[in-house]
């Protein structure tokens, strides 16, 4: 690849590819293929069926080794929120991978650098390339960086209960103390700001801010949690 | 897990499990669960979870590997037809695991034991185990035992051209000179069973049968092609 994604790759994530006709591959649309009849290339489709897999597989172990007592349903409804066009769209623009694409002059003209449904299949195929290259280490290693870290930012809170999760970590070796405190509140009573803190035993694990009591208890948790994997 | 199953795991797959516990959770149903109160156990949907994506995973790098000229949308295809309750369930009773299942007595009476969809799961959550306790190597040691030979024996057949295969195969280094010819044919004219051969340059590669000559000739591509394979 002449366009310089082996040099981003290199200089963003410290990812070098052995087999650089992999990311050729992983980065190049059928309708590219098509104007380019002369030059033997291969277009993304089957290197992207293969690391849309392999994402399935990293993000569940990584659910059911975080979440250790989250039943099925609730790891099946988060892995979809994850594993979705919408999340890996975001992501594959997140790491510029749109402007390595390889198109055809009327996919360019239609706009389709900039489309949903391309840009989850791009980054499919990355993960794809990526694991064929160097295996599942490295794609754990990768995506440690670009999707775990959504979930510590809140991408999935709407499906996540951070005070239950906190309590099933704290208490996982025996009964933990755990209170929540009101810190402060501001603002005018439609526009109320709590604050609010999270205790275990006594020792304060964090804090944080909501429009209801309720959201800072569960911002004030997530806080906690993220000191307490960062720790681990 | 004192019914016996790591003796079995041991005897006929040579699997020996570290940790025994996750054995005890894959093949437990909540039914069991749920009239053992007081043993603090769990049951299989967790790791079902996972074993569901390392089953997907190791099916499709199996087929993006060995058929590394098919498109994306029949590998699909058959990758669907592999990992189906179908064929898990099949695999599962293949194995024995449906008499190594706990179960609650309600759900022994209305013969849970033989339902395709629990054996399926029991499968997938056997897998997920074997995943957890050794590692993806383990898991495709295994299903390379029980799952991929089925395609050798023509479970996926309506599904696969074992002529192109063939000749995609045999043309990865160069062009190749691959001729069909008839052996023989017998039987009255409404059942005629047909024999054809398949060389290449000249060389017998395989031989198969069938009603028709290309029903006979898809068989003896499919008996070269196992052979080719068998000689890597």
């Amino acid at each position: 690849m002449t366009n310089g994604l082996t040099d981003w790759l290199k200089e963003h994530f410290e990812i070098e590819f052995q087999r650089t006709e992999l990311l050729d591959e992983a980065f190049t649309h059928a309708s590219y293929v098509n104007e380019h009849p002369n030059q033997n290339l291969k277009y993304y489709e089957r290197i992207e069926f293969l690391g849309d897999a392999v994402m399935q597989l990293a993000v569940s172990e990584y659910l059911f080794l975080r979440y250790p007592s989250l039943p099925e349903g609730k790891l099946s409804r988060l892995r979809a929120a994850m594993v979705c066009e919408d999340s890996f769209s975001k992501f594959a623009v997140e790491c510029h991978f749109d402007q390595y694409i390889r198109l055809g002059k009327g996919e360019e003209k239609s706009q389709a650098r900039q489309r949903p449904s391309l840009l989850c299949d791009i980054f499919e195929s990355f993960i794809g390339a990526l694991y064929l290259d160097q295996g599942k280490p490295a794609v754990d290693k990768f995506i440690s960086q670009i999707v775990f870290p959504k979930i510590d930012l809140g991408w999935f809170d709407h499906l996540l209960d951070h005070k239950t999760e906190l309590q099933e970590f704290l208490q996982q070796d025996g009964d933990v103390d755990i209170e929540y405190h009101e810190l402060e509140n501001d603002g005018p009573e439609h526009d109320k700001r709590y604050t609010m803190t999270v205790s275990a035993d006594g020792e304060l694990l964090g804090q944080g801010q909501g429009h209801s009591k309720k959201a800072a208890e569960q911002a004030a948790a997530r806080e906690a949690l993220i000191k307490l994997h960062a720790n681990k």
